[in-house]
C-alpha cells in the first residue's frame, strides 16, 4: 500500500481513506458532510475505522462513551503512554477534513513508523474522541467524559436540536449512560498527547507556511448582551423619540472588535456571530437586540480584561440611550499552555523534515484543549485554504497533508522513545 | 344609544362597537387581534360595520376589491363629494384601534351631525379601505386598486405568507378580480378626504396634547443593504485578518441613525428594523450580514439626501474593511403634502371645541398617502398610550377617541357644507 517515492508514508491511502469516510453522510444532497455523533452514519464510520486501525497493526476498542482507541503497544509496559488524535463526527453540512485529519493522520503515522522500523518504548495510543462537534450544545463530550467532566446526571442535562438527550443518543448507538464514569482515565499514565488539525484559519496561508506548530490553546468566554429599549412605529417616531435598542447593539459590535484589538496580550479575538432584533420588521424601531459574543484567547487574563471592557461600554451605550443591559453567561472555559516537551518534539520534526513552521496559538478549540487540564498536550497545525472550516469547501492539498503526517511522525517518534 | 351628556356622539355606542369588533378574531390565544383581509373573520367584520353604517342611514355597497362604502347623500347631487375612513382589517396579533377608529368614528360622526340636525349639501362617504395592512406584502391594497395603482397582473403577483396570490385570496372571498379596473373611482368626482386614525407614536402624548392636525404623510424609502466579507472561525482568525460583514453593517447601523439625525428636513426618520448575519453561529465570524433599511419624510429631496449619505457611508465602511456592498431597492413611495382647505376645517374645528392640537407629519403611511395623490386629503391624530401600535397593548382612552369622533365631524360638517 506505500507509496514507493515517500516509503510507508502511503499517501495515496490517506487521501483514499479521507474520501472513503466522506462517503458516510446524513445529507449528501447539501453539498458537505453531515456525520454527527452516535447516529448509524457516525457507526458505520467508527467501523471503517477500526478496520484502518487494525490494518496499522493497532489494537482496537471503544470505552463506555465511544471514544475509539487503537493501541500500539510499546516495549515498556510500566511507562506512562503516548495518545495521538482528533475526531470522525462532523457539524451540518461540514467539511471533510476537520478532525478526520487527525484520526486517519494519526494511523498513516504509524504505517510510517512500522515502515521505517521504528519500535516504541512508550505505548502508542490513536484516538477518536466521540462528539467534539457540538451536536447536544457543548463540544468535546467524549473528551470530556475523559477527563471526568461530565457526570450521569449531565447526559440527562444535554439535549441536540430534536430534543434527544446525550444519554438516549448513547443508548440508542449501544452504549449504558450509567458507566460514563468508566471512561474516565488516570491522567499520571499518560506522557503526552498530541493532535494534529487543520488551522481553519489563514495564519499560515497567509505566511506561506506549511506548519504550525501550536504552544497555546485559547479558550472562549461566551456571553449574551441584551439591550432593551421601545419598539415604536419606524415611520412615526421623530428620532428624538427613540429608544432604539438596535443602534445600542450595533455600537456594542464595534466595541467588541475595538476592546480585542487593544488587547494587552495581542492575541485576543472578539466576534458578535449572532446578533436579533426583534420584532424584526422593517417599520418597527427594534426594542430588543441580542448580540452572542466569543471571546477568545490562550491568556485568561487578557481575555477577561477584554470582556470586562465590552460589558463597560455596552452599559455605558446603554446608559446613554435610555436602554436596558442584560449580560448573560453562556460559557467560560480556560486556556491551555502546551506542554513544552511536545513543542520541541515537533519544532526538532520539522527541522529534521526542513519544513518551515510558525510558532502560534490555536484560537479554535480542540479536544487537545480539554485533555490538556489533566496531561500535557501539543497541536501541529495544517493550512486551510482561505480559512474555510465548518464547510463543504474546506480544503487542504494532498502534499499539505503529507507534511502534516510527516511532523505528527516525527513528533510520535520523539516522544514514544 | 346617544349618551344624554354629549348629544349624538354616542360615546357608549363607539365603544362598544370597538369592543365588539375586537371580538372577531382568528388567533384570540395570542392575547391580540389578527384579522387579515379577504379572510371569513374579515368578512364578517364588513357586515358588521355594514349594519352599523346602516343604522347611521347610510346607503352601503362593496366596491370589486372589497371596499366597503356607505353614502350619506347630499342635497347637492352635482357637487363632489367628501370621503372618510380607515380600515377594519389588521396585522398578526394585532391592538383594536389602528384603522377601526378611522371607520367607526367616522360612522359616529355621522350620527353626531344628524344629531345637530346638519343636512350636507356635498355627498358624505364613509369608506372602510380593504387590505390596508401588508397581507400581501405591500399595503394598502383596497386604496391602492382604487386609484389605478395595481393591475390584474399585479392581483396574481402578490402573494401572502403561504402563498395565496391576492387574485386567489378575492376569488376566495366572492370578488372577481379580473374586475379590477372597475374599483378605479375618478378623482375629480372627491371634493376632500380626511382620515382619523392613532397617532402610533408618542409625540401627542410627549406634549400633552389631544389632537394631531396633519399637514403632510411621509413616505418611505426602504432598501436593503448587504455587506459581504469572509466567515471565517471566530477563535482561529487573528483580528488583523478578518473580514467581518456584521461590524462593517454595525457601523452602518449607527450612520442610518446619524444621516436621519442631520437631514436638512428636521423630520427624517431612519431605521434598521432587521438585521440578518450569516451564518449566525457563535462561533463564526458573519461572512455577509444584510440590513433592512427604512427612511421616511415628508419631505422627499431631503429624504432622498439621507437615503444617499447612508449608501456613500456605507460604501466608505465597506471599502475600509475590504468587504463588498450590495444596495437592493425595497419600496420607494411618494410623500402627500395635506391639502390646505381639509387642514383648515380640521384647525376650526378644533378651535371650536376648544382642543389643543399640533400641527404635525404623519410618520406612518395610511391610505389617505395613496389617495392624496390624485385627491385633496387630510388626517387627524389622537394620541397612542406609549406609542404602542401593531400590538395588543395599542391603547388610546375613550375620551381621547371621543375627542377625535369631535374633530373629525367638525371637519366633515366643513368640508361637506
Amino acid at each position: 500500500m506505500s507509496d514507493a517515492s515517500r516509503p510507508g508514508t502511503g499517501p495515496g491511502r490517506l487521501h483514499a481513506n479521507i474520501a472513503a469516510l466522506a462517503e458516510l453522510n446524513d445529507d449528501p444532497a447539501a453539498g458537505g458532510i453531515t456525520r454527527e455523533v452516535y447516529t448509524p452514519t457516525y457507526g458505520r464510520a467508527v467501523e471503517l475505522v477500526s478496520e484502518w486501525m487494525r490494518e496499522a497493526g493497532l489494537h482496537v476498542g471503544l470505552d463506555e462513551v465511544g471514544n475509539l482507541y487503537g493501541s500500539w503497544a510499546g516495549s515498556d509496559r510500566g511507562a506512562s503512554y503516548v495518545m495521538t488524535g482528533s475526531h470522525i463526527d462532523t457539524t451540518l453540512n461540514a467539511g471533510a477534513y476537520d478532525g478526520v485529519l487527525g484520526v486517519l493522520g494519526a494511523i498513516e503515522a504509524v504505517h510510517a513508523l512500522r515502515a521505517r522500523g521504528f519500535t516504541p518504548r512508550r505505548t502508542l495510543q490513536v484516538v477518536a474522541w466521540a462528539g467534539e462537534e457540538p451536536r447536544f450544545g457543548t463540544g468535546c463530550v467524549g473528551s470530556r467524559c475523559v477527563v471526568g467532566d461530565l457526570s450521569r446526571a449531565d447526559l440527562d442535562r444535554l439535549v441536540d436540536r430534536d430534543g434527544v438527550t446525550m444519554a438516549a443518543a448513547l443508548s440508542e448507538a449501544g452504549f449504558d449512560p450509567d458507566e460514563v464514569r468508566d471512561a474516565v482515565i488516570n491522567p499520571s499514565g499518560v506522557h503526552a498527547l498530541v493532535e494534529l488539525h487543520i488551522e481553519q484559519a489563514i495564519v499560515l496561508e497567509t505566511h506561506g507556511e506549511p506548519i504550525g506548530v501550536v504552544e497555546a490553546i485559547a479558550a472562549p468566554h461566551d456571553f449574551r448582551l441584551v439591550f432593551e429599549g421601545a419598539a415604536t412605529h419606524a415611520g412615526a417616531t421623530p428620532m428624538s423619540l427613540r429608544r432604539d435598542a438596535l443602534v445600542g447593539a450595533a455600537e456594542a459590535v464595534v466595541a467588541v472588535e475595538r476592546a480585542a484589538r487593544a488587547s494587552s496580550s495581542g492575541t485576543t479575538v472578539g466576534t458578535v456571530g449572532v446578533v436579533r432584533a426583534l420584532p424584526g420588521a422593517i417599520n418597527v424601531v427594534p426594542g430588543v437586540a441580542a448580540l452572542d459574543v466569543d471571546v477568545r484567547d490562550s491568556d485568561a487574563a487578557a481575555r477577561e480584561e477584554v470582556v470586562a471592557r465590552i460589558v463597560e461600554e455596552s452599559r455605558a451605550i446603554a446608559e446613554a440611550r435610555g436602554l436596558t443591559l442584560r449580560v448573560e453567561e453562556i460559557v467560560i472555559d480556560t486556556p491551555v499552555t502546551c506542554s513544552p516537551d511536545v513543542v520541541a518534539a515537533s519544532v526538532a520534526a520539522c527541522e529534521e523534515l526542513q519544513y518551515n513552521y510558525r510558532r502560534m496559538i490555536s484560537g479554535a478549540y480542540h479536544d487537545a484543549m480539554i485533555l490538556g487540564r489533566k496531561v500535557p498536550v501539543g497541536m501541529i497545525f495544517v493550512p486551510s485554504r482561505g480559512g474555510v472550516s465548518h464547510h463543504p469547501d474546506e480544503y487542504t492539498a494532498p502534499e499539505e497533508l503529507d507534511r502534516g503526517v510527516d511532523v505528527l511522525a516525527g513528533t510520535l517518534e520523539r516522544l514514544c522513545r
